[in-house]
């Protein structure tokens, strides 16, 4: 029975191997829940000292000058931020990301939204648990392989536990690096990753808003005997190419905006400047400060934020529109944080306003807009849709994938992430 | 702004793409789904005669001999079953799955179920969709490229009608051609395709049996403020090391009777006849008819089956094991049908029997069991999370993807689709 043999063989060597990496992703993960607790922690208080002194706003432009120095002079090798860490996976290089991304990264994120840019918080996650996993590579004297899974399982701890949500973490990480393709290489280091930092992050204290769909449920079918509503599932799908549409727009006006300021205004000092100005202009001239810092709620009590977007009424027909310009001001000209959460406020917002366009539940389309912008502006379709049931639960699970399915085709082949790879063409285009 | 220019002409590439898949599904998955309803319809049917008439089964050797000689005469080409679609996609091929596979593979999986072979319906699903879209190629004349395309859809359209789970039936298509990767290039053909087959299935009355998963509830987490309760992450994770082997045993055990059977016995109807004594003969041994057929329900109320299994003592301590034996020997001996069912009932029984063993919620280990053998053996680790999610709700999923993850790690590289590919080594096991 040599065979046999053979298999008890390979199941001593996928314990030894499962054993050995719970003992790597151990300290990554638990000090990078850590670091993320506390970081949610400070942009709470960031956030409430924003509320509370709403003139700090006017620091905005000197905040952006005050970043821009600190990245000038410590920053060095660490501006690309997650592509940095995503191009560090693809060269199986474990010098590129320093430690010193991670003090960085949470500071400035913090001082961004304290003083009102408009950004969110997975980009700093990632970049901790990148830059946290990249250290312990170091200290483990890991090889090429296995330094690509650490880095992995960082993006896997960073992410599951900024949003509470392991295994869309654990899928995230293994999803992001290329376009159309998922490989299995760390899907269990991932898991632990993503699991043990988001336990320790729970462990501190950290609560994640809870959002629910409810609605729906009042829904008739016009069709007997079928869970699924086909005229619901069209309009979801033309939702889906609207998100993906959104999320080409978010892409290009950054690039615009990047290139942009850098052809005429030069210097990046001025570019930050002047950005914090234009986002305090436009506020302003909007009326509302709704749209600067993380957004997931309001200070007032029917204010536009994320959770508000869940409800009829919760947000203007272009909410979505003003979320995306601050950000993409916020996050071209020198501020830091995440895109994603900004992401799931437009998405949101856009859903709420096309439910009460074109007719249906208003909260269900508000998530499915949540998830599916974020699944086209990431190339993660899967992620965002387990995300999805994470988040929102699972009774309208069809609709999710179908949105970020949708979304994900219409966004072409490029995203946030310009360090991404394309593996597979979607539809067949790029041959 | 020709760059504009340039995204917007994929955004019209990409339309064209998905309409002209959503036409070519259309008759793949609405006939795919017809004819997975008149068999399920029709297997029921056979099943409830079964019951009636318990003598039946003593025919069971002569129905062995009958489907071999079907076989002979008319099956050439197709005794490949579902390893011949997967073969086909990768061979880019669209001549290989002839047309006669559906009525065969319905007919012989029906006579199969009626006298009593212990056997499953997926295999059969797979293979009518399969065979469906093999024609519709042919009628489409399609290229290679999509040919490959729509054999995947008809792999979705047959697996999401027959469970009732059109997510996992999409994902499942992706995912089972190569282990360790999953490539998105039919992404939203397949989805249209399990959807469209879901409700045509539904339209035709056919019911999915319900299972559930509650008594957790009231499970108190040691630790305070989370969701996950760290213990029984553990145990479940040991529960998964458990499936996984089990699964191997499945995989193992088929071949060595395969192998042993063409070895002694030589002639095929002496081997199928063979079959059919010692499945009857097993049963006797046992007092028990309960493993035969599908075995999601029993005609005794307190009788052994998979919704049994759900509950506080609903199986003996050697239920899975004498399911896995009477299932290996109807399959491998000449007998029709899936493997899929089957391994829900080998998975929730030994579930079940673990969480008496080791403490446990009975109905979470089941419903474990359930999706994750099946993960093990079809190397589908996230078609049989989503799986999970569908048929048993979110509340517990964390749980889910530990369980199928660990259980695919560890049942090594070979399962029961001898044609999948391995692309991605589990834990860099094979270079």
């Amino acid at each position: 029975m040599k065979n046999k043999e053979f298999i008890l063989k390979e199941q001593w060597q996928i314990t030894k191997h499962l054993v050995r990496w719970l003992l790597l992703v151990l300290p990554v993960a638990v000090i990078t829940g850590l670091l993320v607790a506390l970081f949610l922690w400070t942009l709470d208080l960031a956030t409430e000292i924003r509320w509370q002194f709403s003139w700090i706003i006017f620091l905005l432009p000197l905040a952006g000058v005050f970043i821009t120095v600190l990245y000038k002079y410590f920053g060095k090798g660490t501006e690309l931020g997650n592509n940095l860490i995503i191009d560090q996976i693809h060269l199986n290089d474990n010098n590129g990301v320093p430690l010193r991304m991670t003090p960085l990264i949470i500071f400035t994120t913090v001082v961004t939204h304290l003083f009102g840019g408009s950004a969110g918080r997975e980009g700093t996650a990632v970049q901790v648990g990148g830059s946290i996993s990249a250290f312990f590579s170091k200290v483990f004297n890991l090889n090429q392989e296995d330094n690509t899974f650490i880095l992995m399982t960082g993006i896997a701890a960073g992410f599951g536990a900024v949003f509470g949500t392991p295994v869309s973490g654990a899928i995230f990480a293994l999803e992001v690096l290329a376009i159309g393709r998922m490989k299995y290489n760390a899907l269990l280091p991932c898991l632990m990753a993503s699991i043990i930092a988001d336990v320790t992050c729970s462990l501190c204290g950290i609560e994640h808003t809870k959002y629910h769909i409810d609605s729906v449920t009042t829904i008739t079918t016009i069709l007997p005997n079928i869970d699924i509503d086909v005229k619901l599932m069209f309009t979801v799908a033309s939702a889906g190419v609207l998100f993906g549409l959104i999320s080409i727009l978010f892409v290009q006006l950054s690039d615009f905006i990047k290139k942009t300021a850098t052809l005429y205004l030069k210097n990046k000092l001025i570019i930050a400047l002047t950005g914090g100005i234009l986002v305090i202009s436009i506020s302003y001239l909007l009326g509302t400060l709704d749209y600067l810092g993380i957004g997931v709620k309001s200070i007032n009590t029917d204010g536009i934020s994320i959770v508000s977007a869940f409800k009829q009424g919760g947000v203007n027909y272009f909410s979505w529109f003003w979320k995306l310009l601050l950000t993409v001001i916020t996050l071209s000209m020198g501020y830091k944080g995440g895109e994603v959460t900004p992401l799931f406020f437009i998405g949101a917002a856009f859903g709420n306003t096309f439910a009460s366009i074109c007719g249906g539940p208003i909260d269900l389309f508000a998530g499915l807009g949540f998830i599916a912008v974020f699944a086209a502006a990431t190339n993660t379709p899967i992620a965002s849709f387990i995300m999805g049931i994470e988040l929102f639960g699972s009774e309208y699970m069809p609709y999710y994938a179908i949105a970020c399915f949708v979304a994900y085709y219409f966004s072409g082949h490029k995203g946030i992430y310009h360090s991404q790879k394309i593996a597979v063409s979607k539809a067949n285009i790029l041959k």
